[in-house]
C-alpha cells in the first residue's frame, strides 16, 4: 500500500511529479507539509486546511513528546484522532529540534541527552526511542533520528555527525514494529558535498522507502543549500521520494523542485503569515505597512483563499494594528493557500513539459526577501521558543 | 421596515417572543449579541459566526473611534463591508466605555472629555457627535448617548447624570440624519427603583423605536440588577424592544427573559472562553483543569458546535497548556453556540407556553460561577483593558 509512484519526469530540468502512497491516502508531489509542531498548524483547524486544499501535514515529535505527551497522544488513539486530521502526517524524529531549540546536550553513540526548552528537565532520546514515540503517535511517514552539527561546526566534527547519523538509521530501521508507516532516512554532511555523496551512497545502499536531505536551512546562504542538493540526488534512488528538510520558502521550493525534490516542509510560511508577512506572486508584503491602512481592495488579487475572497486589505490591517487573534488565521490561511496553489502549478507546470518555463517566470516576478532579514527574523524566533515556554505567537 | 413585531406573550412570566425588523433583515427575540468590540467577534470569522447560528452583532463605537477610526469604517464602506457581515449590528454610543475604560474624564451638559486607553489622547464625545460616528458606521440599531454614574454614586450624582442622559436622548434624537437606524433610548437610575422609574416614564414619552436599561452589570449583586428591570420594565411600551445592556451570563439572561426583556449583549461569554471556561448546562467547567487531560470525548456531549463534534477534552487541554491560537477560537465557538441554543431553547419554550418551566428546570441544574469570582475577573479584564494597548486575548 505504501509507496512512491514516479508519474512524470519534466524534459527540461530533475523537476518531477508523482504520487506518495501512505496509510491515509494518496497525496500528489511535489508537496509541500505544512508544520503542526505540537498537533495544530497554528491558528488553523483541520476543517480550514482542508478547505485550503492541503493534504498533509508535519508533526514534531520533540514538541509533541514534551506537551503533552507520548502517552497522551496514544491513550487518545494516535495523532490522527487526537488532532482530528485523517489526512496523512509525516513526523520528525526530534533530532532537528533536540540540537536546535533543546540545550545542554550531551551526544554519544548511545544517543542523546537533552534539557525541554520549556520546564529544563534532562531527557534521553535514542534511535529506538525515536521509532518508538513515532509509532506512538502513528504518522503515516516517520523519520531516523540523526545528528545535525552546527554550521559553525569543523569538518572532522560534521563528518562524525553523519557517521553516527548513518549507524542511528540503521538501529532505527531495527527498531522498527510497525509495517504501516515509512521510514524515511536523512542524508547528512554539512557543507562538504563530498560527504553529502557520501552519506547518500551509504544511506541508498540500505534501501529505505525514502530519503532526506537533513542539517540544511541552519543559516547557511542558499547557494550552499542548493549546492548540497545538487550534490545528494544524483546518488539517492530514483524512484525513491526525496525530502528537503525545513527548506520552504516560496523561491527556495521552485528551487529544489527544480533540482528533483518530491516532499518540502516549513515553518516559514505560517511563523512569518502571523507577523503579517503574506506571499504574493511578486514577493512578500507586510500588512502592518501603513500603505495598507485603506485599501479597499485584497492583499492578493490573484488569490482564491477566504481571506482574500472576504476581506480588504484595510481590516486585516486594522486587525493586525488592534491585535485581534482573527487576523493570525486569516494571514495564516492566505500564506498555506499560497503554498498549495504553488505547488498545484508546479505539478501542472511539469505535466505540460514547461516547468522550465514556469521557473523563470516566477523567478522574475518574485523578489526574495532579504536574507539577512529572513536569517535575523529566523534566529529571533528560535531564540524565543528556546525561552522556556514563553512562545504563544 | 424598521420596527418590532411581538409575536407571543408567556401566560407564566413576562417573557415574550418577537421579531426585530432591521435593514438587514429580521432577527427573533429574544437574542443575545455577541459582542465584536473593534468590528471583530475575539477569533471568530463571519463565517464561524453565520455556522454558529449568530443573528445580530453588537459593536462599540469607543472602539472603533480609536481603531481603526470612524473615517476608515466610512470610506471602506461602513462596517458591515468592512467587517464582511451582512446580518444586523446594533452599536453603543461609546458612553459606557468612555465612563468605565477611558481615564481622566470631564462631564459637562455639553458631552464628556476623555482620554484614550490606547494612547492617552484627549477626545471629545457629545449627543450629536455619538450620532454622527454611529452613522457614518451604519449599525441598524443604534444608541443614545448616556451618562454612567459609577455604583459607588451620591443619589444626587446618580440623578444627575440620569437627568442629563434624559436631555442628551432628546439632543440624540434631533441629531438623527439617517432614517434606516433605529435609536434606543437608555434607561439610568442606578439602583434606585424610583429614579428608574422615574428615568423609564420620562423616556418612554418621547417615543424612542426601542428602550435599553443602562448603568448595570457594573459589579451591583444579580439581586439589585434583577430588581431595577422589574422597577423599570413595566413603565416601558409594550410594543417595543426592551435591551438589557451588558448583561450575558446565561444565568442572567434567563431571568432577564422571564422580565421581559428581549435584547442581551455581553462580552462575557467570549471573554471567559479565551480563559478556559466553557458553558454546560450544568455550569461553566475550566478546561485547564488537569481532570480534562485524558479525557476522549468532548466539552459537552449536548452541544452540536463544531469543537465538541470534533475534538476531545483532552485535546482543547493540550491545546491551553500549550497557549495554541486555535484554542481561543474552537471554545469560544462553543460558548456562543451555547448562548445560540439557550436563546433558541427560551424561545420554543416562550411559543410552547412552557417558559416558567423550562427556566425551573434551567435553575435547578446550572450552577452559577461564584459571584465574588465572577467580579474579580472583571475587574482584572477591565483593569488589562486600560493598560495602554496592551490587550491581545
Amino acid at each position: 500500500m505504501n509507496g512512491f509512484r514516479l508519474t512524470t519526469k519534466a524534459p527540461d530540468s530533475q523537476a518531477r511529479a508523482g504520487e506518495l502512497h501512505t496509510a491515509h491516502g494518496t497525496v500528489p508531489t511535489p508537496i509541500f507539509l505544512p508544520v503542526a509542531s505540537k498537533g495544530t498548524v497554528k491558528a488553523l483547524s483541520p476543517d480550514d486546511l482542508k478547505t485550503i486544499g492541503v493534504e498533509m501535514l508535519l508533526a514534531n515529535t520533540y514538541h509533541l513528546y514534551l506537551q503533552p505527551g507520548i502517552a497522551v497522544i496514544e491513550k487518545m488513539g494516535g495523532l490522527h484522532r487526537f488532532m482530528a486530521w485523517g489526512r496523512p502526517i509525516l513526523t520528525d524524529s526530534g533530532g532537528y529540534q533536540v540540537f536546535s531549540l533543546a540545550g545542554l546536550r550531551r551526544v554519544s553513540d548511545d544517543g542523546v541527552v537533552f534539557r525541554s526548552h520549556i520546564d529544563g528537565s534532562e531527557h534521553l532520546l535514542t534511535p529506538e526511542l525515536a521509532i518508538n514515540y513515532q509509532e506512538s503517535i502513528g504518522a503515516d511517514i516517520i523519520m531516523v533520528l540523526d545528528e545535525c552539527a552546527p554550521p559553525e561546526a569543523s569538518r572532522a566534527q560534521i563528518e562524525e555527525a553523519m557517521q553516527r547519523t548513518h549507524r542511528w538509521a540503521e538501529r532505527c530501521k531495527k527498531a522498527q514494529s510497525r509495517n504501516d508507516q515509512s521510514l524515511f532516512a536523512i542524508v547528512q554532511g554539512g557543507s562538504y558535498p563530498d560527504l553529502r555523496r557520501m552519506s547518500a551512497e551509504y544511506l541508498a545502499s540500505l534501501d529505505f522507502p525514502g530519503y532526506a536531505i537533513g542539517g540544511l536551512s541552519l543559516g547557511e546562504p542558499k547557494k550552499t543549500t542548493y549546492e548540497m542538493v545538487d550534490a545528494t540526488v544524483p546518488l539517492l534512488p530514483g524512484d525513491k521520494p526525496r525530502y528537503l528538510m525545513g527548506v520552504g520558502s516560496p523561491e527556495d521550493i521552485v528551487e529544489g523542485v527544480a533540482r528533483g525534490i518530491d516532499v518540502f516542509d516549513c515553518a516559514l510560511p505560517t511563523r512569518v503569515a502571523r507577523n503579517g508577512a503574506l506571499f504574493t506572486d511578486t514577493g512578500r508584503i507586510n500588512i502592518r505597512n501603513a500603505a495598507y491602512r485603506e485599501m479597499p481592495g485584497p492583499v492578493d488579487r490573484a488569490c482564491d483563499c477566504y481571506t482574500c475572497r472576504t476581506f480588504s486589505a484595510a481590516y486585516l490591517h486594522h486587525l493586525f494594528n488592534a491585535r485581534e487573534l482573527l487576523v493570525y488565521r486569516l494571514t495564516t490561511i492566505h500564506n498555506i493557500r499560497f503554498m498549495v496553489r504553488l505547488m498545484a502549478r508546479m505539478r501542472a507546470a511539469i505535466e505540460a513539459g514547461a516547468f522550465a518555463a514556469f521557473r523563470k517566470q516566477f523567478t522574475e516576478n518574485y523578489r526574495p526577501t532579504d536574507e539577512r532579514v529572513r536569517l535575523e527574523q529566523k534566529e529571533k524566533w528560535l531564540k524565543k521558543q528556546s525561552n522556556a515556554g514563553a512562545e504563544t505567537i
